[in-house]
This record gives C-alpha cells, sequence and structure tokens, in this order.
C-alpha cells in the first residue's frame, strides 16, 4: 500500500499502534492532523518530544511524572502513614480525581498473572513491602480492578504484608446511579452481602 | 484535572482532539506511548514534525503529498484523458487501493452543503472546470459519497461540466459479498432499479 507518500505512510503505521486507533482510523487521524497541521499537527510533534524527553517512572512508587520522585511522593503533607495500591498509573488518576484520597500511592505496574509469567519482583511488591518501614505505613489500601487476577494479587499481597499493617480493600457494591436491572450477578450479590443497615 | 504533570497533561489535551480518540482513550494511549517512549513515542513525535514540516496539498487536484504538484499529477502515463472526483483524500486512497481506476483525480475537499455555507469556491470546483481544458479531459468519473450532499454536489459539477465531456458516476448496487438480508431499503431498490441481463 503506497497510495500515500513516504513520510506519511510512515506516520499512519506508527498511529495504527497507538491503542484505540487501528489501520482505519490512523489514516483518518493522519488526514485530520495534516489539515491541521499548524494548529494541530506541529504542538503535537513536540508535546510527544516534550514527554519522551522528560517522562519517568517515579522510583518510589511508580506514578509518571518528570522527577525521579514524583510531586505525591514529594509532598509532606500526603505522609499521611497510608498507601493506596493500584495496578496502572490510570488507576491513580482516576483515584486523584475522586479528589478523596489524601495519602500515597504504589503503582504495581500490573497484576501477578501466570499466564502472562508475571511475579512479585515484576511488580514493585518488594518494594512496597521495604516502604512500610521507611514510611511508617500504618495502612495499605488495596484499590485493584475487581478482576481474578487484580484479587489473586491483592491476596498475595495482603499476604506478604502480615501483621502490624492494616490492609484494606476498596468496598464492592452497586456504583452510584447504578440500576440493578443493568447490574451482573455478582456484584448484585457482593452488595448484598456488604448489606448495612439503613 | 492537574494529577498528571503539566507536560503530561498538556500532551492528553493534545490527543484527545485526533478523532477516534476521546479524552479518556487519549489518557490510556498516553500511558501506553510513556511506557514505549523510546520505540513508539520519540519515532511518533518526530513522524509528526517531519509530516508538518513536508506534507502539502497538490496545487492541481488537491491530494496530499510532499511536493506542490502530486506524484499521480505528475505521472505522465496516468494522463490517460479521465479524472475522477472525490470528496477527500481518504476517498482517493480508498480508490488507489483498489488499483483499478489509472487516471488522475481531483479531491473537492467537502460536498457542497448549504447549512455549513460551503459553496463551490471552497471546493475546487472552478479548479476542475479549467482542469477539463488543460489536461484534455475526456471523461469525469463522479465518485462522490452516496449521501444527499454527495450526490447534490455531483449533479452540480454535473451541470457545469456540460458538453463535450463525459460525466459518469459509479454504479450503486449489492456490496460484492453483501447479504440482501443486511443491506437497507435504499440500496436493494438502487440495485433493483439498475438491474441488467444476467
Amino acid at each position: 500500500m503506497s497510495e500515500a507518500p513516504r513520510e506519511i505512510e510512515a506516520l499512519i503505521d506508527l498511529m495504527a499502534r497507538i491503542p484505540g486507533l487501528g489501520p482505519r482510523s490512523a489514516r483518518r487521524a493522519v488526514l485530520h492532523l495534516i489539515k491541521r497541521r499548524g494548529a494541530l499537527l506541529s504542538p503535537l510533534g513536540q508535546a510527544m518530544l516534550a514527554v519522551a524527553e522528560t517522562a519517568r517512572e517515579c522510583l518510589n512508587c511508580g506514578n509518571v511524572g518528570t522527577t525521579d520522585i514524583c510531586d505525591i511522593c514529594n509532598a509532606e503533607k500526603r505522609a499521611t502513614g497510608e498507601i493506596c495500591v493500584v495496578e496502572d498509573v490510570a488507576d491513580l488518576w482516576a483515584m486523584e480525581r475522586s479528589g478523596v484520597f489524601r495519602g500515597r500511592y504504589h503503582v504495581l505496574g500490573g497484576t501477578l498473572s501466570a499466564l502472562d509469567a508475571v511475579g512479585p519482583e515484576e511488580l514493585r511488591i518488594p518494594r512496597l513491602i521495604s516502604r512500610l518501614k521507611t514510611e511508617s505505613i500504618e495502612e495499605v489500601i488495596l484499590a485493584l480492578n475487581a478482576t481474578v487476577d487484580g484479587q489473586t494479587t491483592a491476596h498475595y499481597i495482603a499476604d506478604q504484608i502480615g501483621d502490624g499493617v492494616r490492609v484494606t480493600s476498596l468496598a464492592q457494591g452497586v456504583p452510584i446511579g447504578g440500576e440493578l436491572d443493568y447490574l451482573d450477578d455478582g456484584t448484585i450479590s457482593a452488595a448484598l452481602r456488604a448489606r448495612k443497615s439503613f
């Protein structure tokens, strides 16, 4: 397929590797960007190079930032003695958007998976255990996804932490605004088991 | 929302303006790109700047390329006396992929639209008319989309061309591999009206 010039084909091929875009939508996106090459394509290219240059993972928690230690780990007021353990940075951002949690995070970078040969070492779990002492942690909140791998990982981490530190997990139940008719059976039965006095 | 550093937020905002990505998928895409910043993010940024620098519209036909006159308009063997009129460069690429048409193109850049105040001047229609003489065109193939605006535009162009040049349009009917049960009524009735001896 060489209907477009080499430079443009090269861009389409790279764009098609962005999650959410396939070969077809990459072609449409590139044409859209070329039409707006001054207002969008150039700034986007520059922003990408800037991020490629500066982005790094926090050496302490695995969050993405532009410094070796991220802003959250650097913030003294977030040393609340609580660590919220999440799978990915996207989950950390979701927690931050809710604005409720004021402690620090630990980004695992995935879940344990026998199938994909992901063990504790790949997931910054040893780093989490060592943080418990150095940061005087009193509570670890396991905010992992409610999937089989997520829950397996949560159980493994809870085992590793042992006594002396409180280990909690997010409540499971009916989402706010959720309609029972649209919920899966697992959510309904979890919400029923965890029912509370009104 | 300032859960990510400024540079990363700026990239997310720009990514969200790519057609096919929204704010949420832009965030996921940026995290994916940051994980692959050497293998994907840097090359993508460089490819974007290269295209922003070199891409331009062919002064003759409106195709996208890296030269003032595109490769197709420059190719002597494509001076077949036929011009295929398409709405967008994406349509030109689709025609080229089929590999059947050997003439030149004319990219309108849209369709006439009273609602969006798009007139003939915005669509390179005068340029098409002037090409008919200078390139000794014998046939204009209207390959516009089978939408109301596309067909309105096709009728307008056919009127402008007048006598002396053959004006044709793509056949309408059942797509190859198409199942009648899944086709809309309009396509079935068009295919029936244009039926031919077996």
